[in-house]
Formats: C-alpha cells, structure tokens, sequence
C-alpha cells in the first residue's frame, strides 16, 4: 500500500493534522502516513515548493503526497490532483505543481470533483483523504475527477543570467532551522553559467569566492584543534538539496543568529554570483 | 488492535514522547500510534478539550485517546478510564470529560487503581500506557479500576442566552496556528436561538452581519484578480468544528499578525451576537 | 523488525526527516519509526544525551537510535556505529556516547567506512539510514566498519563532591517544556552521598530544605482546595528522570514563566547541595 505523506501550513497544536490521520487510518487500516512538513509559513507557497521538492524524491515512487496550503475551494482555487515523476500529488490549482517541478512534465492532470458528494469547509480532511485513500487502493484518477491539460503556473523568483553571461542574479527563497539563507541558485545553474571561471558571490555587503561543499570545508584542520574556534564564520556552500546558501558555521537562530538574522539575508534578498 | 493517541503538553523537544512510544511498542510491536497534539498550553484542560473533541471523532470506534495534561495523581485528582461515544479515554478525572463531551454519557467509568502495582512520578508512561495496551489487547476497564458513577464535572465559559433570546454572549476559549479567534457559540446553538432573525456579531470594536462558511465568501471574484488584494481583511465565519471564529483571510501569526493579535481578541475574551 | 528512531537538531519545518522516512520506508517497506526529538538545540550534544538517555531505555531492546547533531563526517568528527546495553547507536564520535551511556560500556564499536561508496553532504541521510537499514535487516557492524576500540570521551558538567563529603555541586544542564531547570544531580547520587543526613539546596539565592517526590507534595490537601492557589510555587524535585529539579508549581514557559526564567537558573548555572 502507498505511503501517504501530509505537508501542510497547520501547525502541529491544532486538531486538524490528528483528524487527517484518524480519518486515513479509518478507511486504510493499515495504512502509512508520514509528516513531512506542518511548520509551512501560512499561505507560503514558495516554501512549500522548497521543502517538497526537497522530500518527495527520497519516497518510493507511488507515493501520495498530500499538500494542504491554501488549500480553500473556490472559483479561481480549484483542486487537481495528478501523477508527476512517478508519485501523486493532491493539492489545490494555486501554482504550487510549476514550483515543485518545473521541467518535469505531469503524466496526468486531474480537476477534483466529487464535491458535490461532500459538503465541507475542511478539504484537506474531506476531499484530499478520500482522494488518497482511492488512489492507495489502487484508483484511477479519471474516477475522482476530469482529465485536464492545463495548471496554473506561477513564475516568480527565478534566477536571472545577464546577457553576457558574467553575473547570476537569484534571490533569498527559504531559511532553514539553523538560520542559513538558501537561495533559488543550484549548482546545475552554476556550472553551466560559469564553466568553471572565477567568481565572486555577492549577499549584502558580503563577498566569498569559495562556494563549499561541506561546511567544515572552512576549516585547516592541522591548525584548529577545537572547530567551535570557527563557530560563526561566513561561508557560501552548495547545501544538501544542491542549491547555493549562505550559512554561518554551526549557528544557532535561538542564541547568537544565523546568517539571515546577523548577515541580514531574508527572505526575497538578492544574491548575485560574478563570474571574471 | 487498536489506534492509541495521545494528546499532551509535554511539547516535542523533551524525551517523554518519545519514552511513551518506545514503552507501547514494547507491549505492542504492532501498535499504531497518532499525535493528536503535544502543544497545548501546560495544565490548559480548555485547550485540550478543543482540540481533542475536534479530534476524536475522525477515530474510528474503538480507539484509545491517552490525555497527558495534569496527570499527576494526588488526593484531588484521580485517574480515570471510560468508554464514551465508542472510544476508550484514559485522562486524570480533572473535568477534562464534562468538557469534551458534554452532552454525552460515558457508558463505563472506571478510577484506575493499579498504581499499587507501579511506583511512578511519570504516570502518563508507567500507567496510561500500561491500562491503553490492556484495553487494545481487549481487556476489559473493571481489570484495570473500580466502576465509578461520578467524575468531577467543570463547567466554565458556557455561551450565555438572555431572558429576551435577543443575545447569546460567549467567549474566546482557542486561539489556533493562524490567530483565529475561536469562540464557544456554535452554529446549532446560534441556529436554535437565531431562527433566522438577522443578527450582529461584537468582538471587541469590531461588527460582523455576516457569518461566512468559507473564507473566500467575503471575495467578489468579479471584482478581484488577486486574493491577495484581500488579505488582512477580517471576517466572521463558522469554523470546519462549526465554532464561530473571528479571522482575518490569510492571515499569519508570526509575521503580520491574526485577528488575536491585531483585534486583540484573547483566550476568555467577550463575544456577543445581538439579534434584531 | 527493529524500530528505529531519531533524534536531532534538524527540526521539523525543513525537509530534513521528511527525507530520512521517506528513504527508510524505501529500503524498509515496514519500517516502524520513532522520532525522539528533532528540536535539539543545533550542536547540543549535552541536550541530546540528557533526551536520549532518557528515551531510549524505554524502547525494546535491539532498537537503532540514529543521532543526527553535529553529524558532518570531517578528519575529527568520524561518524561510528555500536551496540550498548542491547541497543545500536548510529551517530558522530563526537562525544556523545560518553555522555549517554558514562557507566556503561558498549559492547562493540566501529568506525563507518562505507563512505567510499556513498558521496554525501547530507550523512544522516546517505550513510547513518543506510547503516540503520542494514542492522535492521539483521546485518553486522562488521560488513559497514572496521572494529576500533576507543570513541571520544567528553567529560563535561559532571556533578562534584567536596573532600568532606559536605556538598555537592552540579550544574543545570537542561530547561525542559515547562522551564523546569534540570541538574546533572541525580537521586543515586545525593543518596551515596547524603546518607539520610539532613542536608540544603541552594540555587542561586533560592534555598530548599526538601527535595519532592512529585510536584503536588507541596500542597497540604486538607488547606488547600484549588490547587491553583499555589500555581508559581517553587520547589526543589527528583524528576521522572531521577535527576534533582528546580520547578514552579504547574508553572507555563510561554505565560508567567517557569523556573528558568523566574528563578535565573539556566544551561550550566551551579546548584549546590549542603549536608549538615
């Protein structure tokens, strides 16, 4: 039976992530439900993309992934459903499937409508789960909605390459738990613009010429005999998912900051790599 | 077997979650477990009852909810077992069920009294967890308690109606994860007073003539492109629990603020409807 | 099948632990995961023994715990793999085996060096599940590393007893959810070292003539009939964890304030026991 995972903005405090799963659990007695976000900023669509995007890849292919942001029906929200790289997805028509893979083509669109067979102001409990649960039992997705060609799109916060190719322009997408500053720059980007040039990467008014692979990339460790010595040294790095971030070394957001508080690197803050 | 859930304020960062799941797969190396919430305010017997009477009845029948809030056992506070509505609750007898379900009879109550077998200062692990796993085996309560009749009773924040039936005043008793304001006038109650008359709803400064059922009903999509253009706009709406809530659409506590912060409509805080 | 839990500072907004089940189930249709804590502080290792420690006892033997803190493979921080008190511990030698398991010793070690095959910046994921699948399966600590008999000791905030067996002093080494301040004391020793004398606790100015047994034995019941009468209420505790405790009665981190922050008593404060 397929792994139904839930990313959602709810929180974890109130009922509603408990609901979704008694509910799941009711109809698939067996089934496996993994959480893999509910911290989502609310509404925040850019973020759900980067940590989706993020995760679903590590999930077996099959996988059902539920995404309850902004998730309201109504004229201009309505709810998809598809088959994209191998796994399903569940989510309103709000732009979040062209943020979560771009060049990837859906296999399969659904438009959701067993609506009128439920009267709800909780889709994500009412609509999305049965949805799930028909496609874990091993549904098709035409049974629960109509074939559609078309979803929205959303562009925004795309790196920008000048036309003579000497600069990369991206901009501050998500900050983590540590307080690094990622940006919307991967390293696929990097190395088809840069063809191994010289650069300057460029965040506020602070430059690095060394984008790292390893964060303790920063340290000669034949002079350093304690690494919390470097603690909270600057440092561009190409982090985990691949994309360009700037981070401080072993920084903690609740005591002394990380780099989006104290190199003031926020959300929507540009980022330029200079190639010479 | 059945599910086991658990409702507490023990938060997710300390071991004691982690310490109740390790000892039911112990017992149990089948058991399925679900957090319904570990985020309520510490001792707060309102909260958990919101959230855990909006929770439970996504269950199916026969699930086992642990409550983990102000358990330590003492000479005023029992610990208590019952099934009520087809599910098993294992809770101290603090008032927590006359909060959550009122209306509902409990079909057996039983005061635990194994504590002589266990020596505990953690009785949610060494003896919720030790009466669900005897009920999911299918054990009976009277094995783990002496049948009672009574269990303390608290009734606090109820909605109240005037001689005149022209006001039906209540209270703020939850704030959720985007700053709702969620009051204790539900949509049957306002039905049964209202019968239909037109109405005005008093929170704070602030009046409503509307009671939305979806947050986008306050949008005219024929005016607006963008749902964004509407943010911030506050709103009166019966809640997916049929609660009246105050919200403003879009809303986000940590950045711009909800209708607790920005109305200054707080836990306990006044709410009126008038009816003309 | 073993379960396997996790403990780290990845917290639970970022794609982190999404990613980890994901790639478990992927290798472990029925895998059974536990999550312990994700909210270590970053690089706590102190934190994450004294939540470990606690936790993992209460799990079936042969369960994996995973340490994802502070996990970075470099020339000083090797990543190992051991089996202690029945139990297998997948984690950085960075010390914190000695902090969890001081008066035991792990009955085999070994030094991961399945790195060769794996290129990673993300080792909890690409390396410690790979290494936590394989013991799952039954497998040997052999195939994935070379036997080593020495890991990292840190000795750090150990409790210190004066000559004359007059004092103890030890220091706070954890804030748990309700702002209790937590010692390095715990009841085995005070009781070595106490024998039955009558003795005093001194944190900052506080003094406490007695250490509870649980939080309500500070209520004198037939004077006392709303235990919120003494909400706030300072007292010195042996917690569930047998560790001594400066706690305020049912006191709320987010409201009024716990001992922490009312008392001053936080991470690594000195807290003295006198003996008279």
């Amino acid at each position: 039976m397929s792994i139904i995972t839930l990313t959602t903005d709810f929180g974890i405090k109130d009922h509603f992530v408990g609901a979704i799963k008694g509910t799941i659990y009711g109809e698939l007695p067996n089934a496996r439900i993994v959480d893999i976000s509910h911290q989502i900023s609310p509404f925040n669509i850019t973020e759900t993309a980067y940590i989706l995007k993020n995760a679903y890849k590590s999930f077996p292919e099959g996988s059902i992934h539920i995404i309850g942001v902004d998730s309201e029906l109504n004229e201009i929200n309505k709810h998809i459903a598809l088959k994209l790289d191998n796994h399903y997805f569940i989510c309103p028509d709000n732009g979040i499937i062209s943020l979560l893979a771009s060049e990837i083509k859906p296999e399969k669109i659904v438009e959701i409508n067993i609506h009128d067979r439920v009267s709800t102001s909780f889709p994500v409990l009412d609509v999305f789960v049965k949805v799930a649960c028909h496609i874990s039992r091993g549904g098709t997705l035409e049974v629960i909605g109509k074939v559609i060609s078309e979803y929205k799109k959303l562009v925004e916060l795309q790196p920008n390459i000048s036309d003579d190719k000497k600069t990369i322009q991206g901009n501050i997408i998500y900050i983590d738990n540590y307080g690094n500053s990622i940006s919307n720059i991967n390293r696929k980007l990097f190395n088809e613009v840069g063809k191994g040039r010289d650069f300057e990467v460029i965040a506020n008014k602070y430059t690095f010429n060394k984008i790292n692979n390893k964060y303790s990339d920063i340290i000669d460790f034949s002079e350093t005999k304690d690494v919390r010595q470097k603690d909270g040294t600057r440092l561009a790095i190409f982090n985990s998912a691949n994309y360009l971030e700037i981070a401080m070394y072993r920084s903690n957001l609740n005591t002394v900051g990380g780099a989006s508080s104290l190199l003031g690197l926020n959300y929507r803050d540009v980022i330029s790599i200079k190639f010479t």
